[in-house]
């Protein structure tokens, strides 16, 4: 990626498609989805407005594709295949699951990015019903990513065996969407938006 | 409350703070609060301009106050006195708590509303640092209220005794603030709302 220096009109189709999203990334980020023009977008990109427009369409698919990309980067998303990049091959499925959502509270500009670009567009789809089905969409991705994640901690003994492995997904991936929110609003810092994480994974998810 | 029918020029200074609070819940929830104007609530609540600046100053004034209002008549504004409207007095705790976090997620247009301003004050924070006291504060006293709550349902044996109130109040908050993002989205029903929500507390508070 050539990012957001420099022109990337020589760089391929896909390397385009992907610095203009974590453009869409950083700009949503710095002003909100409902200020968001696609001219500005385009700047941040080092593109023309034209070929945001040929990735893209609209500025409504410029926001859908931006949440799907939000989606794909978040750390839970490696839970599908059972495992967590922030751990490592042996660590447990209860390790694995924890590693993953406490990731997705981090300050590091790009993961904070894509969880503004989240709650961004969450907020907006109660104004904006077309924005829902995609809403609902990536959330359900992420609770299947997270209900894997699950299941092989109740396979290796590590998470207990009485749960919905689903609900229990469901519940913790909405636990870390609230806490976002008020993470992201400044109202709880890093370290207590973790911690009652962690409380709250050990909670639904350990052996007695 | 004369509200948003007729004049409220005649009214006393109360009603008349109350009609403008009611009105700018009802804008808000119609179009967001970035998109808010003064003009557009001073109209719906069939005021002048300048009696709403009266009351709240600014528009910034007037968007924490309406945060402030939507904190007050939350559902589980009542716990704080051990009690929830939705239940009767002889209760359990645990039944009030639930019955009250319940009630959040309500199609109830003013619920919703008072869900809405809620959800787009805190989200707006991300990007106005200016709120994030006031959501801190309203969070505080919303955290507060719910473990005066969990205190109660612990005393009477309907709750277990070893957690810690304040952070399970804390953890379900969240949880129900993330719920609430879902369903005014779209993403989710009321009805699936609150299974989870009835689900979440249950595993966080009844005895074993």
């Amino acid at each position: 990626m050539n990012g957001a220096t420099g022109q990337s009109t020589s760089a391929s189709p896909r390397d385009n498609r992907e610095a203009i999203l974590d453009a869409a990334a950083r700009t949503i980020a710095r002003r909100g989805v409902r200020g968001l023009r696609v001219e500005d977008v385009a700047s941040e990109a080092g593109v023309s407005a034209a070929l945001l427009y040929y990735h893209f369409e609209s500025r409504s698919g410029l926001v859908k594709a931006a949440l799907e990309h939000a989606s794909e980067q978040a750390p839970s998303a490696a839970l599908r295949n059972g495992t967590a990049p922030q751990v490592g091959e042996d660590a447990t499925g209860y390790e694995a699951v924890e590693a993953a959502l406490i990731a997705e509270l981090d300050e590091e500009p790009s993961v904070r990015d894509n969880a503004v670009v989240w709650g961004e567009v969450s907020a907006s789809a109660v104004f904006e019903p077309d924005l829902r089905d995609d809403v609902r969409r990536v959330t359900e991705a992420w609770r299947e990513a997270v209900a894997a994640g699950i299941r092989t901690g109740i396979a290796d003994g590590s998470i207990r065996g009485d749960i919905d492995a689903d609900e229990s997904a469901e519940l913790l991936i909405t636990l870390v969407d609230g806490l976002c929110t008020r993470w992201l609003a400044g109202a709880m810092d890093t370290r207590s938006a973790r911690g009652l994480l962690r409380a709250g994974l050990s909670r639904a998810l350990r052996p007695d």
